[in-house]
């Protein structure tokens, strides 16, 4: 970054401009740099890395003062990091942050998460990101502990940087004293029991997509499942190549 | 597979039931086993591993015909999967195809595709799946490359499945006689010139998501870049697990 400027920090998230999560995140990392936020206008949860390939997006000013500056967006946490950074930040920024996540991003999670969508992206526009998520998915929930470990984990980042290609997700138990961070793998597992079918007002079947995580490796003291079961903020840092390159040596399509 | 039935294949999408795609690849695998499709609606283009966490989604009976039946669902790609997978299929499919894309899916577009979130997902499951995509964004492009590249991908698979945790990312060019099939890389890259903003009607700013992809590493012949640019079937082993294991050795949070 510039000698003359403090660190540029860019937030987002996937539950909304409004939630608790980000407003406490926006609030705990003032002091570390200049912030500019843009979230979704509506929560998009479980939007992964989606983008609006089919239709435009809209950005409004929520607020502008000294040193922080937040809008909100009508399209997907990929789509605010994406217009951030091209179009409305007059500076690469030193950070981005996406969260905190009303409610856990660990294990195969990854894969379906707004939040982490967001941090991947800043990954690919090659800027150090974090995700950052609280094991709580209630609107009020206590955000003190997410934001201590995220701020933490931001300080070191702003500090040390990332290597290329890579980005954390960090999350954060729901109780008052975390035991600390652990860096962890990302958990593998699936879901069970995944829809809750119901009827309409008009008699048709509707599918309500809901389901229980089955962890497929419960013992695995790497794993970040097992970190925030025991009371640890788990950290995984995911890489943008998802190449399987222990496939070149098992498998040939001569 | 029980030696009294045929295979299982499960097909989904993200350009829509409708798309030509689809459609080819349906007719092209028939012979490979019993189908069931389960796609959007509409095109879905862009949701990456989205799933629909906040509203309900519909199942429609397209067709149903011997050994044959196509459904439209209002969700997501993912959706469609654990839906046909959870809820519509009396067995677990014996592979899922995920295509054709009318469209690549090569380099870090595997990050925001649709086709590769269905793909991805499948692998959740635990079922042996492919994506497939045609770089050709027209809606009339011809398939047969694609088809026939894709059933012989299929054919593979159906034989010999994929290792647990990894799934198949085939993207073929849009040439009369491809060379063959690669086994490649993910080929690292990012968007440039990400936005044109334009004004709506009542003269407010919209932002279209468009730009142009930079490969970060173009001589490389391992990549799938380099292998469609000439002319050979790009094939990536995709893998669930993105922890960045090589980032444990190279930082501390202590």
């Amino acid at each position: 970054m510039s000698k003359n400027k403090q660190p540029l920090i860019f937030i987002t998230n996937d539950d909304g401009i409004h939630a608790k999560g980000v407003n406490e995140l926006i609030e705990g990392v003032r002091s570390l740099g200049e912030i500019v936020a843009i979230a979704p206008d509506i929560p998009r949860s479980g939007m992964s890395g989606a983008i609006s390939a089919l239709n435009p997006i809209r950005l409004n000013l929520v607020k502008k003062e000294k040193e922080l500056t937040i809008y909100s967006c009508t399209g997907t946490p990929v789509d605010c990091v994406k217009l951030g950074v091209n179009e409305i930040l007059d500076r690469k920024p030193d950070l981005i942050i996406s969260g905190i996540n009303h409610g856990s991003n660990s294990a195969i999670c990854v894969i379906y998460s707004g939040t982490i969508g967001a941090a991947l992206e800043g990954c690919v526009l090659g800027i150090p990101s974090i995700g950052v998520s609280l094991t709580d998915h209630s609107p009020s929930a206590d955000f003190a502990q997410a934001v201590k470990y995220g701020k933490s984990v931001a300080e070191k980042v702003l500090k040390d940087g990332l290597p290329k290609g890579i980005c954390l997700n960090l999350n954060v138990p729901n109780i008052p004293d975390v035991r600390g961070l652990k860096i962890c793998s990302q958990t593998p597992g699936h879901w069970t029991k995944e829809f809750q079918t119901a009827k309409d007002p008009a008699g048709h079947t509707v599918y309500w997509l809901s389901g229980e995580f089955l962890n497929e490796d419960p013992d695995n003291e790497q794993n970040d499942e097992w970190a925030l079961s025991h009371g640890y903020a788990a950290l995984v840092p995911l890489q943008l190549d998802m190449t399987a390159y222990r496939f070149f040596k098992t498998m040939s399509f001569e």
